[in-house]
Parts: structure tokens; sequence; C-alpha cells
């Protein structure tokens, strides 16, 4: 079996710990498989370096950040090269030029565009374990990029699909994804398996533990993908696509966001444009807007509501108030929060919904606005009820029971 | 004018000298030159990352040493890139493969092969400075390498050469080349130009300013090198080759040398191969020998002598002592010293090694070994008189007057 194992910031965090993690390498090789380890940065090192440039100017540029914060997961990569070496396993680091990872041109966000695995194929025929610095590639003029922050997730899932891979374990200090915040609800259970779409709907509760984009192309390409603990020997969540075994549960997860704040337009002229006109005007201010709720239109009038980060509250209030056409008023609350129902078994359930609206309504806790996707319920609340709701929620659905 | 600056360790010692270091290359634009600056790692991180390898082993894999060790020139790179763009000069930071600099395999200690500086022209061909990571370079097969402790005077020194640039200046915390060691004579005097040859023979008293590598490669390619401070604007020294003026100078500096222990085999057969077989078996166990003397045989016995660094001392007399024929005896004296007095104006002028042997015989110092060279009279004497040695010689020689 070949595998791709990724080890996040945390797990490397120290000598010991690259020491712990050249101990499960070894575990693997031992077993009998080949095994390619993506590495991140040591925890603490990107931050400093970013610091450094920031000493300078609040902009760096983007081509020389890029060589700058590369610098980190290639330590870590020799580094656990020279761990496993000393163990007597064979090993060989790579940076991602080495790994044969080349992405287009955008510099501290590139995407990757191909992979040549023959380098690392040569190392894995030859008996070595590839370590490979993860989060970078090379663009095609030959200089350093990087992928983004939790790139490394992405580098991993990316050469497992090009090694065509086994599976590709993601490892953190968190042992796997969890049916709800556990800080909120300590009966919060780990999943064994979710699937992709339910993991990027979770991806708040997972964002310690998976980065979304990883997930994204892990479900464009099939790959297998497991979220687990370098501390621990627990069997971790396996994400993957949609079973038939899994339909059999309703709800995997109940997510809490409370960045955010609500804005709702009322008595909105019902003609074409307008909310174009609206969302067109948050882009250009790079307003990120998540949910978009508008109703059927009564008397030619309707009411649109939208969600903003909490940060981008005041500017989208000061934006709204020159938008003096079209609308009857308008009303702001940034103490709002939105608690996310999600599961595959939505698609083929009926009912899930109203479950939600009724625990909610029994705990008096006052449903703002509502949006449903075919496999999540998302609605905004007032932000003190938050926690309960999260509580209420995971218990209705009979998640600490799983 | 085209000038290459290489900026050391200590003068990139933490973001405020990289500043000071930014203000610097800015001075050259603000004239009217273009230039390439060539950087050291940050003092202290070399050996940090060296300290992070040895946790797991005492002997890392050299190709795995180099991709760690050649971090800490791109983050200075990186850097140094960011702070000249914050200032407003258009710069561009390039790893040792950027600059096109391709090595022989010889991790940790490759040779240059080749440098390919049409990226480098490009840039500055656009106005920009160009920052290059120092010490490292990359292998026919694209695996970093680094070119040995001191590495990036030599970097230096070939892209120098390899952009045809009309000087290639050495910035460390030390101004210059002095006559001696000013912690044994005060009186040292820094000198203004000394030859590649001087420099070589000189190369302890500049050993913190300047990597004799470098020296030799400047020597050859013929590069105007100088040997400046980056916390002063004071002229420096220029290591150059001979001219006719520098011949009026008899004697441009004074070594002292405290590593050395001294080996002497009495009443040797005068045979041919018995001197191979002696230094072949000190090679064999890497005894580095610094000074051999053998006189000419009276009666088929010759006096063979030679030193060998204190380290070594233990070692060469155990395998001396296995080497029990063709000998009479053997004398070993780990407390000597090697005083060299070194100058061009030597070839020229006759009684320089007179004038030597004078002052310390006057000084009651006895000379137990001589070893000439063209341009140096190295003299081997009782460790405990070399200080008082120096600052004789130095006085004898008037080096406090010019």
């Amino acid at each position: 079996m070949l595998v791709v194992h990724k080890y996040g910031g945390t797990s490397v965090g120290d000598l010991e710990r690259i020491e712990n993690v050249a101990n499960r390498v070894a575990k693997v090789r031992e077993a009998g498989n080949d095994i390619v380890v993506v590495v991140s940065a040591m925890s603490g090192e990107t931050n400093k370096l970013v610091g450094f440039a920031e000493y300078f100017t609040a902009t760096p540029a983007k081509k020389e950040m890029d060589m700058l914060l590369s610098s980190g997961e290639r330590i870590t990569a020799a580094l656990l090269s020279i761990a496993l070496q000393s163990k007597g396993y064979a090993a060989v680091a790579m940076t991602g030029r080495q790994a044969g990872i080349v992405t287009d041109d955008t510099h501290t966000y590139a995407r990757i565009r191909s992979i040549d695995s023959s380098a690392m194929h040569t190392a894995i025929n030859q008996g070595k374990v590839v370590v490979v610095a993860g989060f970078q590639g090379v663009n095609q003029d030959g200089s350093v990029t990087t992928l983004g922050r939790g790139g490394s997730d992405l580098s991993a899932v990316a050469l497992a699909a090009a090694l065509k891979a086994d599976q590709c374990e993601i490892y953190s200090d968190v042992d796997g994804i969890y049916t709800t915040d556990p800080r909120i609800e300590p009966n919060a259970k780990k999943l064994d398996t979710v699937s992709y779409d339910e993991m990027l709907e979770l991806s708040s509760l997972g964002a310690k533990v998976l980065q979304s984009r990883s997930v994204e192309l892990a479900k464009k390409l099939n790959v297998k993908l497991y979220a687990k603990s370098s501390f621990s020997d627990n069997e971790g969540t396996l994400i993957t696509k949609e079973s038939n075994s899994m339909e059999e549960v309703l709800v995997s997860g109940i997510v809490l966001d409370k960045n955010q704040a609500r804005v709702t337009l009322r008595g909105v002229s019902d003609r074409p444009g307008i909310a174009a006109e609206i969302f067109t005007m948050l882009a250009n201010e790079n307003i990120n807007v998540d949910m978009i709720i508008q109703n059927m239109a009564t008397d030619g009038l309707t009411n649109l509501g939208f969600t903003v980060p909490q940060s981008e509250h005041e500017n989208a209030k000061k934006l709204m108030a020159s938008f003096d056409h079209d609308i009857h008023g308008m009303d702001f609350d940034e103490h709002v929060c939105k608690v996310s129902v999600v599961g595959v078994g939505m698609k083929s359930h009926s009912g899930v919904a109203a479950t939600a609206f009724t625990v909610l309504a029994d705990s008096n806790i006052n449903i703002q606005m509502i949006s449903t996707s075919e496999i999540k319920v998302s609605m905004v609340i007032d932000e003190k009820y938050g926690e309960l709701a999260i509580r209420t929620l995971h218990s209705a659905y009979e998640l600490d029971t799983i």
C-alpha cells in the first residue's frame, strides 16, 4: 500500500515531536507500506517570518513572501528526513519543486497546475520514504510559490492523487471531526465517517483539522482522506464520497458561526437587477456576503436579507446608506450568529429542518433567517442563544449517542 | 558601474541591521550604480539549524543538510529585498538556483561549475537590485547544494566574475585586513592594499573577514576584492593582484598560529619513500599536516620535522609510535606556535628573513623550525613567546608606522 501522511505545524512543533513523527512513519514502513510524508513548518515559524517581513512594510511583495515563507517547510522536511535516516530508514527530503509541483503565477495563493511524480516514484522504488516540504510549488519561471494558509493539506491531497496513493492521512493535534464543538457541547462525538460535502459544510468545525480547499480537491480527485491526531493512535475520521450506509445517519454535525452580522433591506422594489446592483456594490468593496435570503414579493415589494462578517458590519452599513433608492428601510444587527445542521441524510429524509425549528421554538429561540441547501439547514439567531442552540440541536438529533 | 556587495551574518544579524544594509545598498543606487547583493544567513541561524540536525544524529546526510542550511540565506535574501522595496527601490530576491549557480554534486562542500547570469542581467536591466541568497547553488539533478563554511564569499566572487562586475565588496564587522591581530599588538594598522597571495598567507588574520577559497577564486578570475565593515564608512582593504608599488612594502603582516604541535623524527634513514610512507599514514588517519621540514642528510641519516593541529597531537603520537623502523628517536611538543612574516616585497628584497631571525634572537626566543616560501617566512617557537614574537616582528618591520 502507498500512503500519504501530512503532519501539521503542531505535530512537528519541536524536535521531540519531529522524532515522534519519524517513529510513526517508521511503523508504516515496518508494516510493509510505501509512504510519502508532507510536512508543515514548525508551529510559530511562519508567523515569525511574517512578523520579520512586516518589520519593513505592511505590504511586502508576494514573490518575496513566497521565498521567505517556503523556508519553514523546507527546514522541517530536511529534519524529518534526517530523523528517519538516523533510525535506519532510507529517506529523501524534497522541496515542492523537487517533488514536481508546478503552480500558476499567483504568489502567496497559487493553484497547483500539474505534478510530475516521477522523482517521487523513483525514490519510492528505491525503498525510500519521500519527505516533501508542503505549502509550496514552483511556477513556470522557476520562482517559488506558496499555496495559501493550510496549503500543506492541499499539497498532500494533490500528491496523493498524482501518486495514485491508497489513502491520504492528515495529522494534527485533533483526532478527527466532531459532531459539534466539544467546548460548547461536552457530549460531542467523533465521527467515524463523513462525506466530502458534509465536511465542506462542517468546515468551521474542522478548520483546525482540514483546509477546505484540500477537501474540495479530494472530492474532485476522489482521494480517500483521513483526519487523525499525531498524538494518539485513535482511528480518526474518514472523509470520503457518500455511501448508502451514510444515509442512515440523518445529521452529522452542528456548527456555530459567531462571526456574523445581519443586514435586512425592507420594501425592496421587486424589479430585475436590483439584487445584482446591491451585491456588486458589496463585492467591489471586498465585503464577503455569506447567507442571502429573498422571499417572493407581495405587492411588488420584497425583503432582502444577508449576512456579512462582523468586521465588515460597519462598512456594509455605510455602503447601504448610500443606496437610498428603491427600498423603504434598513435594519442591521451585529449581535447574531448562524447555527447550521449538516447531514447527507437530509437528502432522503424529510423532517430534519422541521425538527430544528421545533426544538429551537421550544427553547424560545427566535429564528431570524433560514437558508437551506441539500445537506444543510442554516439559521440566524440572536448571538446570545448560540451555545444553547448548539446543545439543543445536538441532543435533538441524538448526536451524543452515535 | 556594476558592483557586487556581500553582507555576512553579523551584518544581517537582526532586522535593524538588515535595514542598515538596505540603506547602504540604496546609496549605491542613488550614486547611479547597478548592484547585486549576496547575503549570508542571519548570525546564529546556521548554527541553530546544525544543532537541530544534531539532535537526531551526529552524522546527518549531507544532501539533507544542504536543504536545511540553505534556508537561512533564502530568508535573509527575501527580507533584504522586502526592505529595499519598502524604501521604494525595485528589487528581486533570488535563490542560488534562480541566480543561475550550478555546482558539482559534493553536498555541503560543492564547487561552482557554471553561472548563467542571464536572469540577473535581465533584472539589472529592469533597474532592479538583485539580492542573491549566498552559500548555495544547485547540482545538475536540481538538488540544492551548499559551498561550505564562508561559502557566501565564494558566491559573491563567482557572481562578480560571471557578471563582469567592476568590483566585489565583502562586508563584515571588521573594517579590513590588519598588519597583525590588534588584540596582540594594539599598534596593528589596517592595510589599504594587499595582494591575493599575501591575503592567502595572511588568511588566519582575515579568517573572520574573507574565506580563503574566495580569495583563490578572486585571484584566478581577477576580481577586484574589497574587505569592508558594514558598520562604518571606512575605506577597507583592497585585495588585488600585485602592482609595482606594492613591492615598496617589504612586509604586509605578521601572523600567529597557536594551534600547532611539533613532531620531530630523529635519525631517519635517508632512503626514497620513507617520507611518503609517514605522510600517507598520517593522511589515512585524516591528520592534517602543516609545516614539513627535512634537512639534507649527513651520514645517511636526517631529521624530519612537521607540525599538526594540537587536537591531532595525541593521535599523531600514537600513530608514530607504531612506526618503529628506520628511525632513531622521536620528539613531540604540543606547546609550540607558528609565527609568520608575510609580504610580496620579499621576492625582490633580501634580508627579510634575516631580520626576523635576528630580532627573535635578540629577545632570546629560540627558533625550533623554519620554513620559507616566496612571500612568507614561518617559524616554530615555544608557545609562551608567541605574542612577544608578534610584537617584536611587527615593530622590526615598522608596520606600526605604515
